[in-house]
C-alpha cells in the first residue's frame, strides 16, 4: 500500500548531523518536490516542488517588471552557426549541448542546440530590433527551462534540464550596461533574503570563474548548512562581446553607429536546492513562508467530537478569505501523529492543531516549524495571529541562516588557516589578483574563488597564497 | 531611422476584406506581436504578443485551481521507446518529431524526441505514482512549449514551436474521466467567451478528426471573420488506451487490481491567432479588455500648454492605482495623429485624450477601440468611467462576434448547400456517421467535420452527403 509505504519513508532520512549529501537525497526524495525521469539528468517537478519555483518566480517576476522589463519567448533550438559566432562562448557550452539533428524523417542539413542558454539567439534577434538610440534599452526577460548536457547531475543542484529565467538588455553605454548588471544582481540578493530568508554574499567573480563571453560576473552567494557555497544567481556585463560579432548596433543622437552595451543574469531551479540546504533540520524541509506552498496545515484532533469538524472548517475558512495558503488535513485513515511527522517533514511553516480541548477555550493550538515551539491563538482573530506568525517565522529561518553564514565565515591569512576554514565554511582572504594562486588554492584546499565582496578594504597586505602583493579581498569555499 | 519605417508600416496593412490571408500576415508582424526567427517555423513573442499570452494563461490557471489541478513541469525530452508504447498515438505524432541524437560530443544509444505533447512521459510517471484508489485522482497540468515539424507554419496558427498547456489527469472510473473531460471543456468555452470574447461551438470530434490515442476528443470551435473555423482547445477522454500499455493500475478498495482512466486537454498561443482573426478590422487589432497588455493609453494634447502634462500624470496615477493596464504616451518626436494610428493598430481598447480644452472641462476625451466611438469622461471618476467603459468594450466585442458567428452559420440540407455554407461559414447538416462521407465532404468542400454539438437534435431524416439514414447533428467548415 502506498501509504504504508510512505510512513516507512518518513522514518528513514538519514540524520543530517552524519551524512549531509544522503540527508539532501533523502529529503529531496521524501516530500514530493520531485522524481527522477527515464531521461538521463533530467527531473520532473512535481506539484509541492513545482508551486515553490512559481513563488520564488513570481517575486522575481513582480521586481523585474517594476524595474521595466519585459517578458518574451524565444525559440528553444539554436542553429549552430549562432552558437559559433562568439568564441569564448561557444567553448564554454559546446561541450554540454544536446543536439537535434533530425526533423520528422528528414536529417537537418545544420545541428540545431536545444538552448544551453539565449544568448545568441537574443543577439541574432536584438540586432533585427535595434536600429536608433530611440529603441533603447531594450530590457527583456524570459522564463523557460534550457538543457546542458551534464555528466553527474543531482536534484536541483545540477541537472540536464532546468528551469530558469534569462535576463537580456541591450544598452546604448557602458555605464548603463553596468547600472544594469548591478541593479539585477542587488534584485537577486533581495529575493534571496527577503523571500527565500538565504543570506548571501553580493560581489564580482575572478576572471577564471566568469561567464563564457562576458566582460564581467558577479555574483551572489549562499551557504549550506554544511558550510559549503551555492552560486544562487549572476548577473553578466558583455559589454560589446556579443555585439560586436552580433552586429547590433544604433545610430546615435550625434549621427555616429555604435556598438550596444549588453547583460544578462538568471536564476534557476537551483534556489529550490538552496532553500532544502540552507534550512533544513532533522525532521526534513523548512520552508521560508514567502515561498512555501502551504502556509498552514489544520488538524483536527478527535474530529468525532463536539463540533471539533465545523470550528476547523470555519478556522479555514477565516485563514483562507485572508489569503493564507492552508490547508485542512481530514484524512481518517492515518493518525494525528503520523500527520504531525508528514508536514513537519514537508516544512510547512505552521501547524494548527484543533481539538475539544481547543474548542471549548477558542483557541488553535499551533507549532511553528522553524523553532518547534507551541501556543496557542484565539479562533476570533486567528488570521491575524497566523500572519504575525508567518511574518516571525520569516524573519527567524533569515536570522538562524545569517548568524550561521557569519559563525562560519573568517579572514584568513595563510594557506594553512585557508585549508582549516573552507573545511565547512568560507575563508575570506587577500588575494594577488592572479590564476596561479586560484588554481593552487583548488588544488590544495578544494576550494574555489566565489566573489569579491563590494567592499575592498584590505585587511593584509599580502596575497594568502603566493605571499606578493595582494590586490583583492576575495571570498573562497567549496562549492556546489 | 527605425521611427521612420514603422510610420510606413502603417499605411501598408492590406485591406482585410481585399485579402484577409495577408492582412493577418501584415497585422501581426506590425504590432510587434512576434517576430521570425533562424529556426525554421519557430516564432519569438515580442513582448506585447508574450503579454497577451501570459494573460490568458492566468485566466485559464484561476480556472484549473479552482477545479483542484495542480501545477507540475515534465522533461522536454522522450526517450523514442516510450513514444512507440501507443501504437495510434506514435502513428501520429511520429512524422513531425525533432529528434536529439547527440549529447554533447557522445552519440546517444537512443534518440529523444523533443515532447510533441507529454502523454507517453506522464504516463511513465503515473505508473510510478499511482498505486492505491487513495492516490486518485491526479489532477496534473503543465505550462510549457511543444516541437512539431510542420512543413507549412503561418505565425500562431501553425508553427514549429509553440507555448501551450497540457492538462493530464488519472481517475478510478470511466465516469469521473468523462466528467473530467467536458468540465475541461466547458472551462475553455468560459475562458474563449468570458476572457477571449470569442464565441465557441462545443462538442465532439468524428472518430477521424480525434486525437491519436483517444477514445473521444471534445473540442470549441471558434469563427474566425473569413468564415473559417478555428480549434481553439481540445479535451481528450482516452479511457484506458493509455493506461494499459503503460501499466497505470491502482488496487481498488476491493483489493481488486485496475487500470486508471486518463484524460488530457490542451490550449496553445493558437489563441491569440483566434483573437486576431475574430476581432481584427481594417486599422489592425482590437484587443478584448481581458487580455489586452494595455487596457488604455493616454495622449497628451499640446502637452507644453497650461497644465496639461500634470493633469494626464495624475490621470495616469488615479487609473494604475485602480489596476488598470494605462500608459502615458509622452513622447514628443510623433504627433498626435501618428500615435492614434500606432495605438489603433495595437488595439488598445481605450484612448484618452488630454487637452487645454479638457482640462479646462475637467474631462478626458475617450475613443472606443471597438466601436470607433468618441465621449468624454469627468476626470475626477476617471477610474470608475474607465472600467465601466472596458466592461462594455469586452461585452460588445462578444457580442459583434457571436452575431456574426449565428449570421453565418445554417442549416443544410444538401451537397450544393453545403458547398455554399462553407464557403464563408458553418454548415450544420446532420450526417451518417460514415467516414466515407466525411472524406466526400471534404473532397467536394473542402470542409472538414468540426464537431457534434451536445444538442443532437435531428432537424432531417438523411445524411446530407450519402442520403442514408442519418446519426449525428454535425458542424463542418473550412478550418484552419
Amino acid at each position: 500500500m502506498a501509504k504504508q509505504e510512505k510512513r516507512d519513508f518518513v522514518q528513514h532520512i538519514t540524520p543530517r548531523s552524519e551524512n549531509f549529501s544522503q540527508w539532501y537525497t533523502d529529503v529531496v526524495t521524501q516530500t514530493d518536490l520531485m522524481d527522477y525521469t527515464p531521461v538521463r539528468g533530467c527531473m520532473a517537478l512535481k506539484p509541492y516542488g513545482n508551486r515553490i519555483w512559481e513563488l520564488i518566480r513570481d517575486e522575481m517576476d513582480t521586481r523585474f517588471r517594476e524595474t521595466g522589463h519585459e517578458n518574451v519567448s524565444m525559440p528553444m533550438l539554436i542553429p549552430e552557426s549562432l552558437l559559433l559566432k562568439e568564441a569564448e562562448h561557444v567553448e564554454g557550452f559546446a561541450p554540454e549541448v544536446a543536439w537535434v539533428t533530425q526533423g520528422g524523417n528528414e536529417v537537418l542539413q545544420e545541428r540545431l542546440a536545444i538552448r544551453p542558454t539565449s544568448e545568441t539567439m537574443f543577439c541574432t534577434m536584438f540586432a533585427k530590433w535595434v536600429q536608433s538610440w530611440r529603441d533603447l534599452p531594450l530590457l527583456y526577460n524570459q522564463w523557460c527551462s534550457v538543457m546542458r548536457w551534464e555528466k553527474t547531475t543531482r536534484p536541483f543542484l545540477r541537472t540536464a534540464e532546468f528551469w530558469w529565467q534569462e535576463g537580456h538588455t541591450v544598452h546604448a553605454t557602458a555605464e548603463e550596461a553596468q547600472a544594469e548588471t548591478l541593479q539585477m544582481l542587488e534584485i537577486y540578493r533581495e529575493v534571496c533574503e527577503d523571500a527565500l530568508a538565504v543570506p548571501v554574499f553580493a560581489g564580482q567573480k575572478s576572471d577564471k570563474e566568469k561567464f563564457a563571453g562576458a566582460r564581467a560576473t558577479y555574483s551572489v552567494e549562499a551557504m549550506m548548512q554544511d558550510g559549503k557555497a551555492l552560486q544562487a544567481a549572476t548577473s553578466h556585463n558583455f559589454g560589446t562581446n556579443f555585439s560586436e560579432p552580433f552586429e547590433i548596433q544604433y545610430l546615435d543622437k550625434d549621427g555616429a553607429l555604435k556598438f550596444c552595451h549588453e547583460t544578462s543574469w538568471g536564476a534557476s531551479t537551483r534556489l529550490i536546492g538552496a532553500i532544502i540546504m540552507a534550512h533544513g533540520d532533522e525532521r526534513g524541509l523548512r520552508l521560508p513562508p514567502r515561498v512555501a506552498p502551504l502556509h498552514a496545515v489544520i488538524l483536527p484532533i478527535a474530529a468525532h467530537k463536539g463540533n471539533v469538524m465545523e470550528v476547523c472548517e470555519n478556522a479555514f475558512a477565516q485563514l483562507k478569505k485572508a489569503g493564507v495558503r492552508v490547508k485542512l488535513d481530514d484524512r481518517d485513515n492515518v493518525s494525528p501523529g503520523w500527520k504531525f511527522n508528514e508536514w513537519e517533514l514537508k516544512g510547512v511553516p505552521l501547524r494548527l492543531e484543533i481539538g475539544p480541548r481547543d474548542v471549548a477555550n477558542s483557541v488553535a493550538t499551533y507549532m511553528r516549524r522553524d523553532t518547534l515551539e507551541k501556543g496557542t491563538l484565539p479562533l476570533g482573530t486567528l488570521a491575524e495571529g497566523v500572519q504575525g506568525l508567518l511574518q516571525e517565522i520569516q524573519d527567524s529561518l533569515l536570522a538562524q541562516a545569517r548568524a550561521f553564514m557569519q559563525e562560519k565565515t573568517a579572514d584568513v591569512f595563510t594557506m594553512e588557516e585557508l585549508a582549516q576554514q573552507v573545511d565547512g565554511g568560507y575563508a575570506r582572504a587577500m588575494w594577488c589578483g592572479q590564476r596561479a594562486c586560484e588554481d593552487k588554492i583548488k588544488d590544495e584546499t578544494g576550494a574555489t574563488s566565489r566573489n569579491m565582496p563590494f567592499d575592498q578594504t584590505p585587511f593584509a597586505e599580502h596575497c594568502v597564497c603566493c605571499g606578493e602583493k595582494a590586490q583583492y579581498v576575495m571570498y573562497f569555499a567549496k562549492s556546489y
